[in-house]
């Protein structure tokens, strides 16, 4: 029996036959490490729920440039991927798993059936939608406003404190695409950080030596 | 008598003593041109609905660069004054007037009490909210994906269309805020389109000379 209650709090505004419609229908999908779980030209699948693993969300240039606009954590729904039910979401993402990743997954017309009746699924999907303009109002203001050493500075904080560990296996590569900047801006960024003792790089690896003075570029 | 059931769409779904309560302390404000409206510190006043004129909002660098999100028209609600209601929205934002501008305030004591009685006054404003979200979006594209030469093009396209003139009262300094970007660089995009004969620049004056031109550089 899933906690349903946990991760949906519209739950206890449903009526009893809405909860059985939700608990018979929806199923769960696995992406691999590194799969698209959801492209612009898709049919919408439905509101999905992490339940393990992490999606990252991000869009794409032309010339292919990613920006990473927010990830969604375990117990996170992710409210994109039912964009095609809200009018008011216009724009188009990329999301992809980062880790392996388990997704619980309320189909399209089912959540549009009950959305019709009450108004407490669409306001969650609306208010849930409105904390991810947060997330990305704080990125875009990080991708204005902050020199690219913070970034890349901040970016590695985090990841020590996501990962609890000062080894970090991460490419330079993933680290611009994760911030929104270069490989190559990225690598010089992180010779100067070695040239100052804060990091040493190895193949596929940085190790943080200086949790200090890594907080002293942020 | 104001027409609340257009401003309104949750209107139809208040009880009468509701209506009442909002018709009986909503007030209109009036904004000279060039007014702030709205700042971070400020206490929160309530929702604001644009009767006429025209809101800019923006967020600020520290080092004071400007970078224009959305703009709020005639008939359209500015929902980040209303924020602090707004669980979702942890972030804040500058609102000037672009010209002499009146709103319609819904103080937020009433909202909030209406809020806590009927989910789709609340619906209506995370709806709002979101569909800044993909204002906010694409306005986030283009800054990272368009080439200046581009974003000022498109800027002065805009105004064209808009103001139904090509004779245009803006100062370099202005289009480099709207556009999120430095005077310096604005002014060297505009004397590259002079060189080209797509403009005429006098003082505070933009002339668009060739439209077919300036649509090339989008």
């Amino acid at each position: 029996m899933r906690n349903y209650e946990m991760l949906f709090p519209f739950w206890s505004k449903l009526s009893d036959a809405e909860k059985e419609l939700i608990e018979q229908t929806t199923y769960i999908e696995t992406y691999n490490k590194g799969m698209l779980m959801h492209r612009t030209e898709d049919s919408c699948k439905g509101l999905m729920t992490v339940l393990t693993g992490q999606l990252r969300t991000y869009i794409l240039s032309e010339e292919g440039r990613e920006v990473t606009l927010f990830r969604v954590n375990a117990e996170e729904v992710c409210v994109l991927s039912a964009s095609c039910l809200l009018d008011a979401i216009t724009f188009d993402v990329l999301i992809e798993a980062t880790e392996d990743t388990e997704v619980l997954v309320v189909p399209s017309a089912v959540l549009n059936q009950v959305m019709q009746q009450n108004p407490y699924v669409e306001l969650f999907l609306y208010k849930a939608a409105t904390e991810k303009f947060s997330d990305v109002m704080w990125t875009m203001q990080q991708i204005l406003f902050l020199k690219i050493d913070q970034r890349v500075a901040q970016f590695l904080w985090d990841e020590m404190i996501q990962k609890n560990s000062m080894t970090l296996s991460i490419t330079h590569d993933e680290i611009a695409r994760y911030i929104g900047s270069a490989r190559e801006v990225v690598t010089k960024v992180l010779k100067y950080m070695v040239k100052e003792n804060v990091l040493e790089l190895k193949r596929g690896t940085i190790i943080i030596l200086d949790k200090e003075k890594l907080r002293g570029y942020m």
